[in-house]
């Protein structure tokens, strides 16, 4: 998707690993960091939201690409929305499939850590260093986001 | 632990961001990558192994570390070895609990991802590269893992 990647053992694997065993599909996020920082693997442990979903503002981090990998497996809600002169135009939003994870680009417009009905633990690999990498936008008005019927 | 990381949300947060929503437990891993290639994130998916397991060879990672962070959040088989002079030395194994991952050092003998009675996706951050990575050794004897009682 142009907003980021979707992170799962979908189409043909790379390679097959451990004498047969194991089926890898390598490389399935555009990882973005800036100089000055590095790659790092943090926890979140997320409170749950309902749908529907209320969203007020969504965020972007200038410095590095942000993937969120359900240790849970549990679907989640995904927001993104395109940049229009430093303003983030209409959301979009996407439920993941289950074992599914995203990896946000960098820069990208996106609603914070959603997961649906349970609190939930994600692995992120994300930017780490010492400069400020968020910038949040809140709207005039938020959007409401509801189940797919 | 010596041999690597354990990944999850152990101890107090490093810091609440989402308005209070989520707990960031940020950096639980050692990344190390060696130049010429970079950080990666692919998906494995592994035929389950069953207790006893029997570990007749274990692998290393010159070039850089390796975690495994099970999708399923699903309880998983690690056996690592200490190098003695480019040898293992006597492996030891440790199960996962439910939703952790783990960090395997670079250059660190182990065993291929084991999940035990299902097969299991785990997302994997490791060296991308066009160099070799691997390293293999086998015993002379396998090893059996039992239960621990």
């Amino acid at each position: 998707m142009p907003f980021g990647d979707v992170i799962d053992a979908s189409g043909d694997p790379t390679v097959m690993i451990n004498n047969g065993h194991c089926e890898r599909y390598t490389d399935r996020a555009k990882l973005d960091f800036a100089q000055g920082g590095r790659a790092g693997i943090s926890v979140f442990y997320a409170q749950p939201y309902a749908l529907p979903h209320r969203l007020s503002y969504v965020e972007r981090h200038p410095l590095g690409s942000q993937a969120f990998l359900p240790l849970s497996g549990a679907p989640f809600l995904v927001t993104v929305a395109h940049d229009i002169s430093g303003v983030p135009d209409t959301p979009r939003a996407f439920l993941t499939h289950p074992e599914q994870g995203v990896n946000i680009h960098r820069g990208v417009w996106h609603g914070v850590l959603t997961p649906l009905n349970r609190a939930a633990q994600f692995a992120v690999v994300d930017w780490i260093g010492d400069r400020e990498n968020l910038e949040e936008h809140h709207f005039q008005q938020a959007w409401l986001v509801y189940p797919q019927e």
